[in-house]
């Protein structure tokens, strides 16, 4: 189902990080659901959540720890978001904690907690504790894979991507993996995405490097406009490759290990895209000439969502009156129609606000044939500019959200 | 395909204003697509238009007619919306008018035009033109069903309401007509209302509550969130009832007739609804304890727009997850996650921000089954309240929407 999309043969081992993977039962049977990460002394920890208002027990909790101490460990399991439970979660949470500080000699504040699946099910954490020891039984530097296998719910294709880098002469791994299929099952949804590097970098710097790179990647994308109640996105970074300690905001090397987390993140994302379930095409929209940034991202939402542009992406129909009237209603202060400019890769399908006397629909539908289209708008009125991705609405769309929650 | 929507029996009149129909052969052949509406001397008249950027040019003379003069005639025509044409679009739109003005000896001023059909196909003005003196020969005050049939596009079944009060001693009629498949085709969209009464009323007060009633009834509808370029609705009074002229509009009577008026309007806003694409299942949401309307506005059509609480209610499944995590997101500050209700009909399925006790999947599933689920949130923090009124997402909708402009 996914839109040219393979699980990774492999990704590369991150030194200071390791994961074990085992079994512990909680929704799923003979698969893997439960990672355990560590994180050696030293390893810098920067992390974004969900902005629902209902946001879960696990991210409440993992949020607490963050403001005061840098964690040592990262449980994740699927097939439960502990979502929706109340006190009861949030003690399923407190026991989860408590239970890797007694098997690992640390204080239950070092413990981030990651729950993704079925909202509003009882959470067997007896079932979770139980699993623990197996989990640390084989950590490992190279389990980034096996750990992106475990981590998912609804993914059709498990999800990582790594890259390495120079800096200061030493060799310096990012690696990556994510589960989520856009966030378009609550029941079963969150993003979840973890990011790791041996670079050796200061806290405050990393902060930066993450909120920039999410902003330009998983905050970029949409399958429907629905948010998460788990969402979460962890970077961590455990200062081995040997470099000098980056810290300042302002250095190649800092730029350097930026671009390349961004590009970690963007590949991330749009593996999420192409892996959205139903999804058959994909469509990025690039909004040009801006007044500033965020009036063209809310030009490129709006296409985004709109329900007419997805169906008509699904079937490779040109629509240009719908991505138009999409533009119209999105919002932007004293737009002025006669300036837009809409091109279908490089087919210029709209001008001065109107069709292009160039255009014929065979171009229109040959570009919208592809697997992946672009659509570029230009608003005329500034230098600004913004990309957002989405993907199609299809008939399998319906049905998986439509079927019960069997 | 209607969800228990039939065309109306018959309409009532409305004296002093006449309807003409006929079959101009703009885009449909052998049905009626052309209607001029004539209104008797006095009659005072009052119209919201699309709020989309990219507004047709009819929509765009017809506002400026307003600003002037009281209209004397109306034109509508279905097949072709006159929208993405530029100057190609204003002239045809003239040429109507001055065509208008020769025949019935009026100036070009005195009409207002409505054009509803495909966006960027050229406008066969000429087949518009010749075909006006047939209309113009049948104009009859019994014609509101006619034109409630010749002014569809992908309706499916004519809609439009009529009821009766009495002012001052009168009996006063309004009917409403109403075209549009909610907003779901910018091809083929937009909402064309036309509301008559013969009640003697005030200009300044018809604009209130013209605009009261469209607030609580069109605006407060949504099938996608999709605006069309072209969406009118117009409310004309030509003052024929015989009651002293409404002037005061804290009166009894201006009271009873903007209710009236609102009361048709909700009317026309549901049967648009039960004829949109696709739909096989209403749901209106009802958000109480806001601290304003507005608030409780932005989480009904939050809840409205989540493709995911549309494709569970096209699955009749009580999934109170998704409406949940869609008022989590709608953006009210400061909720209190924890103080929130929910009740599918009569039956609690949140209660303090979780699942109630009470709820069983049992009874959530049987109100799920209506043809109409009532969705009342309460938000516990104010004494404000909205409704807003939507239908499912089912795969006719993709299917509908995916098909080919043919």
């Amino acid at each position: 189902m996914a839109v040219g999309l393979k699980t990774p043969d492999s990704l590369l081992p991150v030194k200071g990080i390791r994961l074990g993977i085992t079994q512990a039962g909680i929704r799923y049977q003979e698969r893997d659901d439960l990672v355990l990460v560590e994180l050696a002394e030293g390893t810098q920890t920067a992390a974004v959540f969900t902005r629902n208002a209902f946001c879960a027990a696990p991210v409440i909790v993992s949020q607490q720890h963050l403001l005061t101490v840098s964690p040592s460990f990262l449980v994740i399991n699927s097939g439960n978001a502990n979502a929706g439970l109340g006190e009861a979660g949030m003690q399923a949470v407190r026991d989860t904690c408590q239970a890797v500080a007694e098997l690992a000699g640390c204080d239950p504040e070092h413990v981030l907690v990651f729950s993704t699946g079925v909202i509003g099910e009882p959470f067997a954490t007896d079932k979770l504790v139980a699993a623990l020891p197996a989990a640390q039984g084989n950590l490992s530097e190279d389990n980034w894979l096996h750990a992106a296998h475990a981590i998912m719910t609804t993914d059709t294709v498990a999800k990582g991507v790594s890259e390495q880098l120079m800096l200061d002469g030493q060799t310096v791994t990012v690696t990556g993996m994510v589960k989520g299929a856009g966030m378009i099952r609550p029941d079963m949804a969150t993003m979840l995405a973890y990011i790791g590097t041996d670079a050796n970098v200061d806290a405050s710097i990393l902060d930066d490097i993450l909120s920039s790179a999410v902003k330009n990647s998983f905050n970029r994308i949409t399958v429907d406009g629905d948010t998460s109640t788990n969402d979460a996105c962890v970077l961590m970074a455990s200062g081995q490759a040997g470099n000098r300690v980056i810290s300042d905001p302002l250095s190649d090397e800092a730029g350097l290990l930026a671009a390349s987390i961004e590009r970690v993140c963007q590949q991330l994302a749009e593996a999420m895209l192409r892996d959205a379930e139903g999804a058959t095409r994909l469509m990025t929209i690039i909004v040009e000439q801006g007044e500033d940034e965020d009036e063209c991202a809310k030009v490129g939402f709006t296409i985004a969502h709109s329900p007419l542009v997805k169906t008509a992406l699904f079937a490779a129909d040109p629509n240009w009156g719908r991505i138009l009237a999409a533009i119209g209603r999105s919002g932007v202060d004293d737009l002025d129609i006669d300036r837009i400019e809409i091109m279908l890769d490089d087919v210029c399908i709209v001008s001065n606000g109107g069709r292009a006397g160039s255009y014929t629909e065979e171009a229109g539908q040959r570009v919208m044939q592809q697997d992946v289209v672009t659509v570029t708008v230009r608003l005329g009125r500034g230098e600004a500019s913004s990309t957002v991705k989405t993907c199609d609405f299809s008939y399998d769309y319906v049905r998986i959200n439509a079927e019960y929650r069997s």
